[in-house]
């Protein structure tokens, strides 16, 4: 895995010394992303530069700035580390607080006033709290991105990471909840007598087939919305790629056979939209026997790999496993989406060089697209849960946003964000 | 209970109109607490004037108003309600997230290597997390302030009060945690399971006896701190003023009769932590049974309140109850603190007059000033709990700190927490 390293070189005021150094990076096969001078004294600067390096792999750079008789290495210092140091999210007051008058208001006693409002009308808790801008995003740390059954506390750099992408992107306060808890029945228990806590339930990174179970018992038991990112999120996202890639093609996506391996959350969550949306041939591969079966009860069938290869008209790969499809499985005119991260199961460009007409990685389609507006939406009209419709508008409006290069749009652009949040809002309160 | 209103008048440029408008303010008992012009056309001004009003009551004012000739009442607004609008607290973002490698650094792919940094090395967390920043806030609804067992939802502006209190003050990411669950031990099971996600844990207006089973189980499982606020953050203030008082009046707080009217949590909190500190007679009255008996299992004795009053060199009220303590029953020289909120059970004026030697109501005795700094210490510390050593140092500190005319320092000020969290974790680390 590529990792960004930031180097900090001391320089002297010599003819061509940090060209020296740039020539030893150069030489070492490594490309400088990023060079700034972040201190310059009479005779010397320090330069920071910034590199992407193979983990654990140093090619004898540092050896061979040592060497450099003008140059010296002061030290190195990792930038995902260095943005990740005390946590990556902090609840704040909206209010100064800087009165007692303030202190008073917000506090005891003008607090108690605001209290029994809700107390005698309890939907003030929407315009009085910040219950209708906060998500709980929970995760007991059993299927943590491609790394596995990670623990929770080691799943919180990525609940924050949402968090952080709540509050960017659409103005929600993410609140990240780490369960030690593996049971199904007391997942849903914990979750359920927390959820006045919230306005929403994000599920993530909670192992299959846990997930399916827990995400459905909440949503029989809560009247507020639900959502297992990892199935519907990433769900959304596919789908539309799929649609801008199926317009292109100018093919009827309800009618192409989709093939998917991998039948994990995402897998399941993927073919589950796909048929909803209309998708008549689902076709699955996996290791895992009960997967199969799930499929099957959900009216897919089962194949074997190179055969789904050869059938499907467009292939979705969410397995983790790294360079799973062989190159020469790949069909003429094939969509092929290899949606493992970091590694995908076959490199877009190399799907492309053997006649697929779109191929898509995961960095590609991102469920950060999806997420963010999907909630702000739902709770924007007040939604008691989830549902296709609001599924299907985020995708299209996705879709129809995605520029004419690309499948989906950028998923930095606010005004994306903003308008998934007002086509699933609109599509949940048409259904209401 | 005295509530901030504010009205909004326009007055016309006529010499003395917005004298009038001041003068029938006054004609009805009413002070004006603060005069803002918001709006200024060629011949009428639109003042916004701030008023404590008793709730409900509006002395006619409205209408005498109106009946002005030069006047026009347009409206009034509430500031309490205003400052809660949309909520007081929100999550937010460290990092900007303007760009793709800060995208790929915080989220997917740069995250993983933080996961896995922290599954191998756990403490890591404390660093590449918010976790060692941030504290619980844990109710359940069944004592709000002193409003009783009004739901948790309803408690949600006590919590996010908190929340932005541990902001302002200390720095800290306070979290409110809603249970909709009343048995203890499911109390303490979905606590459990969720304490992973957190520094720390602030119990909060959960009522007795449940909240002393809860706190007590959950101290003997998890190795983080745990802090029932209404017993122990209470306490510590009032321990802090009672050490002050006991100064000035150059007597020995531990060879002190206290006698402790109420004794739900607060009073129980209290009474434990004067005992742990040296005090040898802690009298206590209560309608409530059990809860003599509990006062009597720790040491203590009960009495009827006349007999009470009659006996001790200090009292502490915390009932809920207005106007309980009858003046004549207060001796001469006694330190009384009377801490209801809103309404004391004896006003402090009153009990000067009687002859008190200090008097005090929960407004001056407030808990704002302890729970901040004790959790801020405790964090700093890594301390694996709170022990009664540091509750003593925070209660040292704040009497140490107060003004000569106070018996506490000014809750506003961000010193004062400060050098509670240094006391606090000193002697976290000492007790190591």
């Amino acid at each position: 895995m590529k990792i960004p390293e930031i180097l900090l070189v001391e320089s002297h005021h010599k003819p061509g010394s940090l060209a020296k150094i740039l020539q030893v990076i150069g030489d070492c096969g490594l490309v400088v992303e990023h060079l700034n001078a972040i201190r310059r004294d009479q005779d010397k600067t320090v330069w920071e530069i910034t590199l992407e390096m193979d983990e654990d792999v140093h090619y004898g750079l540092y050896e061979k700035l040592e060497a450099l008789p003008n140059a010296r290495l002061l030290g190195k210092s990792d930038r995902v580390f260095n943005r990740h140091r005390g946590g990556k999210i902090r609840m704040h007051s909206r209010l100064p607080i800087a009165t007692l008058q303030e202190l008073r208001d917000i506090y005891t006693p003008g607090v108690a006033r605001v209290c029994l409002a809700i107390r005698d009308n309890p939907w003030l808790a929407r315009e009085y709290t910040y219950l209708n801008e906060s998500v709980a995003i929970v995760t007991n740390g059993t299927a943590i991105l491609g790394l596995g059954d990670i623990g929770p506390v080691a799943g919180m750099p990525v609940m924050e990471g949402k968090a952080a992408l709540f509050d960017k992107f659409v103005g929600l306060s993410g609140i990240p909840i780490l369960l030690e808890e593996r049971d199904p029945d007391r997942l849903v228990e914990h979750i359920v007598a927390m959820a006045p806590s919230f306005g929403a339930i994000q599920l993530e990174d909670i192992a299959a087939p846990a997930c399916f179970e827990v995400e459905e018992k909440l949503k029989a038991r809560l009247t507020k919305p639900v959502l297992h990112d990892d199935q519907h999120g990433t769900a959304v996202v596919t789908l539309a790629a799929l649609m801008s890639a199926a317009k292109r093609v100018g093919t009827d996506l309800t009618k192409s056979v989709v093939g998917q391996i991998g039948l994990g959350s995402a897998g399941i969550g993927i073919a589950r939209l796909l048929q909803a949306y209309g998708v008549e041939q689902v076709v699955g591969a996996d290791l895992n026997e009960a997967a199969l079966a799930r499929l099957e009860s959900m009216g897919g069938r089962r194949a074997e790999l190179p055969d789904l290869m050869a059938e499907c008209d467009v292939v979705i790969a969410c397995t983790g496993v790294k360079g799973l499809i062989k190159p020469d499985w790949v069909r003429e005119g094939q969509i092929v989406f290899a949606l493992s991260n970091p590694d995908a199961e076959i490199e877009p460009n190399v799907a492309l060089a053997q006649g697929a007409a779109y191929a898509a990685d995961g960095k590609g389609i991102n469920n950060a697209l999806g997420f963010p507006g999907l909630f702000r939406g739902a709770l924007d009209a007040h939604a008691s849960a989830f549902n296709d419709a609001m599924l299907f508008a985020a995708a299209r409006t996705l879709s129809e946003l995605a520029p004419e290069d690309e499948l989906v749009p950028e998923s930095l652009d606010p005004k994306v964000h903003e308008a998934v949040a007002r086509a699933v809002a609109e599509a949940a309160e048409a259904g209401d």
